[in-house]
């Protein structure tokens, strides 16, 4: 309790001077959110700002401040935006700060924009930080904004004085990702890339997503825990490319540093570029001309998510090595004496795969969910000392998790039955599966985008007026960002799935204060027998738990599916495993080895 | 042949007259689409056109001339564009005529205006048909044409000077369609379109769409032999309504003459006038000042689509009466030793609906399809006297048809199995089937749109490499159009589905020079048990064949849902039939009505 009372006082100052530092700048209203110079998903300690000012610390959210000076009232007003996901756990977070709480997708809630456009005094100023914002955010402020002002230099400055402990900006060396692991050398990517751009009219194209330009350049770096990523931008013409970094990179590869690009790009007269109207920072897009920017979508985006034959053969070698590492934390799991929680079953397993994967293992590819009986319905639940449960007596375990290996990135979520459970459970369980297993067995003519395929893996659960919130897929990348586009399986899924696509598949359930259900395995998007159609290769090598079916909602095809899965976890992870560790997966498998029907 | 060489004779004539007449005009090129002043789906005799200017009957197709002194080369030329459905068709009806057959979805066929900027000479005048074009329209032709000028003027005068003996426009009285049958007056569809206009932030309504008129005003027409509308534009505005059309209306109804439109949008001051950009032609917008235009989706067609108390019960009553039909018919192709032809069964089957109906019965509501073996492939099969073939032997006999009553509108398909098939047949019979009952069951969230139910009609298909390439479903109008939206199911059904919707429910599978199969039904979206959800009720009354289900490819849930559709036939048609006719039904149900598992 005294530590968090020092650290919500800590909270409080930093505000207490951020409208000092408005004032001074004569700005009457701020808009903080939750991200950095590349628009990434995961961002470094340096520009967790919103989490600094408010004290909230969920993944996204968007901090707004109007001052006493600033306000049509003459009354300091702050408030925050976050999604359903985090509704309970701000309105704790923000107890006590004077933060109003703004509840985004609820009806009524003001956008930020309608509500400083509310607040702020006519002819008012409000900083907005462009660097931070994409162009199409910074298209909707625009539009957003009635009757006030709008400027875009000051925003770093007042936070700098606002927030003095501040991390810096991530350092650390940018290495070479050798091209027997990308499977295709940088000049070649380029060259693919410039004749894309060429058939989009474009001469060039700016890239600021890091993911992007480490695969574009066959580059690697570390600025956050889970993503070998660096804050980098690449400029790419038809006859070389310039990379902007302010980070030390491998040898043979030249930079320039991050603050010239805006000069770079400012002085630019070779025509069209190319740039990503959701991934480009609208601080750069404003340095070019409007009659030289071609708005289109990501071009490289497109070609990474596509991967290659090496990218592939490694991706499948890795899955082995990470069924290796599930498969002993999972045995682990049922055998040990020692005590269990949350925590604990997490570490465990980030060992076991650091074990297994040796030299290969990089990190973890994203902070695993371990959720033990209602925590699973907290769908982006993360235990904290304060929530961590001892797994004991019976319930559901998910745990969602995955590693960054060498050659390829994984994520998988396998749900638990530990002692026994009731019939709406394994009902709930298999209705989940049968959805699954829908997806992993489709077959489907080429230009099927996933927002087609999402339906597959919900009908058996709205058969039974049950439903889940998040989306059923997201792409993955190889050695980078677990989750990348262009495809993913959901509503909002409107790009084709094609052949060399890595995508999770991963329906779920959640009874709220029960339990929480999820099956998820990657696939691999690949040619069908049939010419013009496409099929799914299941990539992940982990058998379901048993006691979870309930066999008698099973069709005689999820079956078949159900068996060769089990059949090819055996065959692939055997050789891998000690004697003892290869008798419990065939035991662990055999449930699901029906009779020839 | 005769007679065939003399029509295309007079085509050739009416070509050559058209010329003509472009050269008295000044005018290079013209564009002669398949369109009425309303934008109609189907058209009257007076504006078949492109048919009469081409010889091709095709449903679809847009016909493009440049005069020998319009192009560039000095050579006249002529092309039909028109979709995958009619390439056989076209070739052959434009066989020696020197039109050029552009096939419409093909990879390098230009778009039409591509292909006249190719042609015509710089500077050159293309005369385009505003009236019978959307304004999505109009704006993709602005924006293909390149280099020319273009004339709206002297369209119909061309036409007339051509086409000789072109029909008049449609005559006949508008009447009124009775409150009792539309369950809303026209004062309250028009006091809570009002209110959907003010809260969209506009004044008043244009609406050219003849459904929208007719069902806003609930007046009914009969321009062409299938849809009981009228050609006729509605201006709503705050205050009143002006109707315009050049037919004698229903007593107590105020009608100003069609010309009168322009005139009133040329000098409209009062503020937005909601159109749609799809439905509106751009002859009327253009009348419009742009600060005036607020491009909205189709006010009237979203009300519409959503069916009043009265309409249902009423379509639910109307579809034992077409069910008695169906029955009847079913029977009779199964006893008569008449001879039998597509057309004879087509010719029976309305006779027996015009028989069950009575007075209530006015038309077809569109061309019945009978397509008996290889014709049901084509998926648009009309018979004619030449295709006509004589239905004996074993095979699958498709039927699509419907009926316009007073009180509702059907649409309904059966594949009927004569004799014995193989069980290739009946496999593809009974995927289609399990497709169709995989819509009929199905539960899903409010905001579920039609293209998220689309694959759960095809996933049975999609397993074994099939598919179709028509939509899943459409919405059909209460004694109105057969076609109607705004929600459709299938890839481009955008629009959520709304309790109160009438939509098709009919997927395919259609294997070339072998036999088309396709189970269609009608359902209504109602609202679920649980809050929150939709579910389908299923409208029509019709047996499905059980000769062509294979019983073991049917799940438990497919079958309780056969079983129970099958029992909801009997119950609904036995007191209208004879004891001789209820005991056939009965037999026809009975595979259905399988023991309880």
């Amino acid at each position: 309790m005294g530590i968090e009372a020092s650290e919500k006082e800590r909270v409080s100052e930093r505000r207490r001077r951020l409208t000092e530092a408005m004032e001074r700048n004569g700005v009457s209203a701020m808009v903080i959110p939750t991200a950095d110079e590349n628009l990434s998903e995961y961002v470094a300690e340096h520009w967790k700002t919103r989490r600094a000012l408010s004290g909230f610390t969920g993944s996204a959210g968007t901090l707004a401040v109007v001052s006493a000076a600033g306000s049509k009232e003459g009354e300091e007003a702050w408030a925050l935006w976050t999604d359903s996901r985090y509704y309970l756990q701000a309105e704790a977070q923000l107890e006590g700060t004077g933060i109003e709480l703004m509840r985004d997708g609820e009806e009524g809630v003001p956008s930020v924009w309608a509500w400083l456009t509310e607040k702020v005094k006519a002819g008012g100023k409000v900083s907005l930080p462009w660097a931070l914002m994409s162009v199409r955010e910074w298209m909707e402020a625009k539009r957003g904004l009635k009757g006030v002002e709008t400027e875009t230099g000051a925003y770093e400055q007042m936070v700098d004085e606002a927030w003095m402990e501040r991390p810096g900006r991530p350092t650390g060396k940018v290495v070479e990702y050798d091209v027997r692991y990308a499977g295709e050398s940088r000049e070649q990517k380029m060259e693919r890339a410039r004749k894309r751009l060429r058939e989009e009219g474009a001469e060039a194209l700016l890239t600021a997503a890091t993911d992007e330009v480490a695969w574009l350049l066959n580059l690697r770096g570390g600025d956050e825990p889970y993503t070998p990523t660096f804050a980098g931008t690449v400029l790419l013409t038809q006859t070389g490319y310039t990379l902007y970094t302010d980070h030390e990179v491998a040898e043979g590869i030249e930079a320039k540093r991050m603050a010239a690009v805006k000069e770079d790009l400012r002085a630019w007269s070779g025509g069209k570029i190319a740039m990503d109207i959701n991934k480009t920072p609208a601080a750069l897009r404003a340095m070019v001309k409007a009659a030289n920017v071609k708005m289109a979508g990501s071009v490289v985006g497109a070609m990474k998510a596509v991967k290659n034959e090496t990218e592939i053969e490694d991706t499948r070698r890795t899955m082995e090595t990470d069924g290796v590492a599930l498969a002993r934390h999972w045995k682990w799991m049922e055998e040990t004496k020692e005590e269990m929680t949350e925590m604990s079953v997490a570490e465990k397993l980030h060992e076991l795969r650091r074990e297994a994967g040796g030299a290969m293992y990089k990190s973890e590819s994203f902070e695993t969910i371990a959720a033990w009986r209602e925590h699973g319905a907290i769908v982006h639940y993360s235990a904290t000392e304060e929530t961590n449960s001892k797994i004991e007596g019976e319930g559901l375990l998910l745990i969602d998790s995955g590693g960054q290996y060498l050659m390829g990135t994984t994520d998988v979520t396998r749900t638990y039955v530990r002692g026994e459970v009731d019939e709406e459970t394994r009902r709930d369980f298999t209705l989940v599966l049968k959805g699954h297993i829908g997806v992993a067995m489709s077959r489907f003519p080429k230009g099927t985008a996933g927002r087609e395929l999402d339906v597959i893996a919900k009908q058996h659960l709205w058969a039974e007026g049950k439903d889940y919130g998040h989306g059923t897929g997201h792409g993955v990348g190889h050695y980078l960002c677990v989750h990348e586009g262009p495809q993913r399986i959901g509503k909002k899924g409107t790009v084709a799935m094609e052949a060399g696509m890595v995508t999770s598949n991963e329906p779920g359930y959640y009874k709220a204060g029960r339990y929480g259900i999820r099956h998820e395995n990657l696939t691999l998007t690949v040619a069908d027998e049939k010419e013009g159609w496409l099929k799914m290769e299941t990539l992940t090598l982990c058998p379901f738990d048993a006691k979870g079916v309930e066999t008698e909602m099973l069709t005689r095809e999820e079956k078949a599916w159900l068996k060769a899965y089990h059949e090819e976890i055996i065959r692939r992870l055997q050789p891998r495993l000690t004697k003892e560790e290869a008798a419990w997966l065939k035991e662990k498998c055999e449930p699901f080895l029906f009779g020839q029907e």
